[in-house]
């Protein structure tokens, strides 16, 4: 393959995974990652940027395989150690080898420094091979409404709250995206969809990871106004997620839990929506009107499918 | 032995020791401990105490008895990965239980409690049996004065880097406190005073710890106010200190490394110093005008030994 410049939109494990078998089968080319910060969020303190760092883990080799997030040889004692000052909350998996990486993020971040710039320096460590890019330097969180259970009326909870402490088990109304207003794509962003060869959405949830990243101000129309086609990896496979809790938010959103619904929630980019192409399971029938559907094995559960399923994106994209 | 109320000014491992002496032959009677922060410190975004932690370790059980300070089955886990990624400092000792401490502490501050307050949050877990109290809630920062290796000119050093770093192999010329002009006894301190049936100065550095708290502006005259008879404990032992850099200290305020440099440093209540009665070993000789010198074991090497200690300055106390 020549040198080709292609975008990508992430969120953590599936875009991580799905940006693994892009980097070995684009050797030479240029990737730009554009992940979902929707789900960062402050803890004890400290910043955390939950999908940028599986990515960043994953690309650079120190994720943990069987968890799919967090460093390899990980460790829970500051994490034991809070909870036995009764410093809330406890449910979240702060690991001690990732704290470093907070700690220095959040120092960062306190001096000033945009996130872009705090994800290049620690990026510098675990040499991802990949831009590394947030999709915003501004602070967007994604909050879920749900019933509070004591009051019975609505309430919004941080989606970590919801994902990690409730195990998404609690019924959501609605996501609201924090300070998305006032958001705009991270520097670089704009400038490599005008590049690109190829826009790959990654098979990472449609409403909080690559929706959140298409509702930053601007993000959809850098996209369109890109050269390159655009190419999107259902996150459905047989009507329910790989995994995650995508089949939770669909229908928060009205979105059936299939890959026809999310293709057609995509839309066609000839009508109004993103796609030029859709990529779906084998077993998947999906009608999207518009858009070149193509049936292709969607599992990344080895090096090799995944490796298979970046080629397939790639050639739906024509490079 | 009835009721009593005594105070203590203390610093790290040593001011702990003998804190522990003194509860063991207290019970029932009331302590409060004034500790040094001149020696804390922010490293990585976190504001660390390390003579109100060493103290609040010792007295609540935590404390890790080999080293003397930090706590027990401590793991360096957050300080090699802040090293891999090359963030400096990388030779404080940072472990990842003592850590959960600095993070708590860090908030708390951040959002605007003194340390007084986030002392007493953080003792309601180690139930150190004492009123642990700082020496102020300003911030005052031990720096010492050195000369430059690469220039050979003065420049001021933060005492934990000249300590911990250096081991105090830097020949210093001077001690600055920064911030002391700003600093009043923290709440609590003056009333303990007002209050107490004796004041104990603990075998600490008469510098840069006992010094360091005495040196907050309204702290000597609340001393000379109390009722109680002061008395203190020599950290010199024939010569030299029991453990710490005394002896890199004295020197550069002009007082020779003797019980008797010492004991005249901190002089005769009665004749504008402090003191009531001076603790020292049975070897030492010391000749202190005006104060009652006593020769007595000072090591703490055991329960026993440090309780008779105590037992000691009690005695010398009046109570």
């Amino acid at each position: 393959m020549s040198f080709v410049e292609i975008v990508v939109l992430a969120g953590g494990i599936g875009g991580a995974r799905f940006l693994t078998g892009l980097k070995d089968v684009t050797r030479g080319s240029r990737i730009t990652a554009v992940v979902n910060t929707g789900d960062d969020v402050t803890l004890h303190g400290m910043r955390i940027c939950p999908d940028l760092d599986t990515v960043m883990y994953t690309l650079g080799g120190g994720i943990d395989p069987e968890r799919g997030w967090g460093l390899a040889g990980e460790t829970w004692r500051v994490k034991e150690e809070l909870a036995a000052y009764g410093a809330e909350p406890t449910w979240f998996g702060l690991g001690d080898r990732d704290l470093a990486t907070h700690l220095i993020r959040t120092r960062m971040l306190d001096a000033g420094y945009p996130l872009s710039q705090v994800t290049a320096a620690l990026a510098d460590r675990w040499q991802p091979g990949v831009d590394l890019l947030p999709m915003s330097d501004q602070r967007v969180e994604t909050h879920v409404v749900v019933d509070d259970p004591d009051t019975g009326r609505p309430a919004a909870i941080h989606f970590q709250e919801w994902w990690v402490r409730h195990r998404a088990e609690l019924p959501a109304s609605g996501f609201v995206q924090v300070g998305v207003d006032d958001a705009r794509p991270a520097p670089g962003v704009v400038e490599a969809l005008a590049r690109a060869d190829a826009v790959l959405l990654a098979p990472s949830n449609p409403v909080v990871s690559v929706g959140t990243v298409l509702g930053v101000p601007g993000m959809r129309a850098a996209l369109l106004a890109s050269p390159g086609k655009i190419v999107a990896v259902s996150p459905i496979v047989g009507g329910g997620p790989v995994r995650g809790m995508a089949d939770r938010c669909l229908p928060v959103v009205g979105v059936e839990v299939s890959a026809e619904g999310v293709g057609r929630h995509y839309g066609a980019r000839t009508d109004g929506g993103l796609l030029d192409a859709w990529l779906v399971a084998p077993g998947d029938a999906a009608d999207v009107p518009g858009v070149d559907v193509r049936q292709v094995p969607l599992l990344m559960s080895s090096p090799e499918t995944t490796a298979a399923l970046a080629r397939a994106a790639l050639e739906a994209a024509g490079v």
